[in-house]
């Protein structure tokens, strides 16, 4: 088969250490389920295994942590769904027993296991869910690791009901888009935030009450803090500067859930915790609860009505892998970046 | 009767300004209950008003939020327990219907509401509990606001089970004592910081089962992190670089509640908060509930079968007030330090 292989990784290079070659098809062993693969999805984490930033890199590998394709076989005893049916993968791998924290032999799908960056991929049957039918493969494809890790920090970590008012800083990544769309989907109120009024208006289009240039609008948290006393709940992966204005903004009782840190250290102020009595909750990933609750927020039934469509930002060819990780890199998309497998 | 009051308040004498008075006495109001204090206590809240650091202070004022006494007289249809009742009082005034946050309007006992340090006290009859069996007056008193806060703190946001190991920095301070005594009666193991030996040994000896020298022992996180592979639940007053060391010790899925802050601002590492999906669960007094089911935990039969005792520094008569205000700004105690009244 054909799949997107790293040799070699380097901060240098990064992205252009990606190549495309034959490999041996994979063959499901007892227990999996063998997907053929449609389309692919980019995560910040393939980018940073091309650079040589992530712990316990195990080369040649194959990346890849989304994928929707459909069933192609099963391995002996394997229940999933039948051949042929249109599935999406959870990249999740041994979370273990407690939903509260994975075990520390988890892992994500696309190394050191094999990753969705191929034509044909062998996952645990447990792994493969059927794609939800509002959605097309493009659409499908963009969910993963991206949807679980927005559910599991909006919903699962942060409690989010209609009743809430969401602050979302910096929209725009694949994280982010998805706790915008699950927010509005619940019916919370959300407030977005961007330093490009590009992103804004597609957040805006997107169901979006509230859109604040940071950039533009120098006093970004006192605009937050306006829109009816501030948020009860803050979805951040910024840390530093960010995650200080956010805590000061948050309400009384209110909640500021983590997953991501791409500003460094923040500073916390003991006051402004315990005397509006925060929770400050860490996330990472998710469990297969997560997903499967996740997954069910893409039926049309559900929730507030609203139909969500994961935000796509580009398909680009097999061929064209190099350039999909380097707009990745760059961080100028607004949702997925996706690679055509097959 | 006999009070103390503060006419002024400066950074400067602080303790000094207290002074006893000859003030008219309390009546009881519809709802209300009049309390015969027999010991009130001290805490931190009442030093801070004598120096001006504190919000909102009303001049001349009776502070003091603790206080154990004997049910005097009933308000017109006010429910509580009988004249002649030994009681404590709850010193939250006006919490409020959400066990997650109090009302902004909110009061503690002592400024601008008539404290406990006076013969008498006029309190809704709500706030009036049978004082524990088990305990003397001066064990009792001890107990309110400082007890409250770690029961809170603990078991309300930290949920504290037997299977936890519980970190608490630098105790000593009243709230410390009653989360290492509430910890110990849950059955949890407990390991307790401090830059006293004396301290340690007394917490020791109330059942503390690792305790380290943090001045004398330079990696005290590192000797932490080797108890049973780190505290699960920590319960921090500090902040600064206390809270930060405390964050890197806490197990994968620990908890991190904050109820204060003397060392100021703390650096937070997003990384430490999102890989290990930590809580950290800020805290400030506590509800009715909390107060009624901590009161709860001094009954002998219950949890553990650990018979726990408040920890009393010293009981200084009335008119030693200044002395009992000046040993609390110190911070030398161990545990609570009295005000004999009656």
């Amino acid at each position: 088969m054909r799949a997107v292989r790293l040799h070699e990784i380097d901060r240098e290079r990064g992205p252009q250490n990606f190549r495309v070659e034959q490999v041996d098809d994979p063959q499901p062993q007892p227990g999996e389920t063998l997907v053929k693969i449609a389309r692919a999805a980019f995560n910040r984490r393939d980018v940073f295994i091309s650079q040589g930033l992530y712990p316990g890199i195990q080369l040649p590998c194959i990346p890849g942590s989304d994928g929707v394709g459909t069933v192609a076989a099963h391995g002996e005893g394997a229940r999933g769904p039948a051949v042929g049916t249109r599935v999406v993968i959870d990249p999740t791998l041994g979370w273990g027993p407690d939903q509260r924290i994975w075990l520390r032999s988890a892992q994500v799908l696309g190394m050191p296991h094999q990753g969705t960056f191929a034509e044909y991929i062998a996952v645990p049957a447990g792994n493969v869910h059927p794609a939800p039918a509002s959605l097309t493969d493009d659409e499908a494809a963009a969910i993963p690791l991206a949807g679980v890790t927005a559910y599991r920090a909006l919903v699962s970590r942060g409690g989010c009901t209609k009743d809430d008012v969401v602050l979302i800083p910096g929209v725009g990544s694949g994280v982010q888009t998805f706790v915008l769309l699950f927010a509005k989907k619940i019916g919370a109120k959300v407030i977005v935030t961007s330093s490009s009024d590009e992103k804004l208006e597609r957040a805006k289009s997107m169901g979006a009450d509230v859109a604040i240039n940071y950039k533009t609008s120098e006093k970004w948290e006192k605009e937050v803090a306006a829109v009816d006393g501030g948020p009860s709940l803050v979805v951040d992966s910024a840390g530093g500067d960010t995650f200080f204005k956010a805590v000061n903004v948050t309400r009384y009782g209110g909640r500021v859930v983590v997953y991501g840190g791409t500003l460094g250290d923040a500073k916390l102020r003991p006051f402004s915790l315990f005397w509006k009595q925060l929770d400050i909750l860490g996330t990472s990933m998710g469990s297969p609860r997560d997903f499967a609750e996740m997954l069910a927020l893409f039926d049309p039934s559900t929730g507030s009505g609203h139909v969500i469509k994961p935000a796509v930002d580009k398909v680009y060819a097999m061929d064209e892998v190099v350039a999909a990780a380097e707009s990745v890199d760059k961080g100028a998309q607004f949702g997925k970046v996706l690679l055509a497998v097959t």
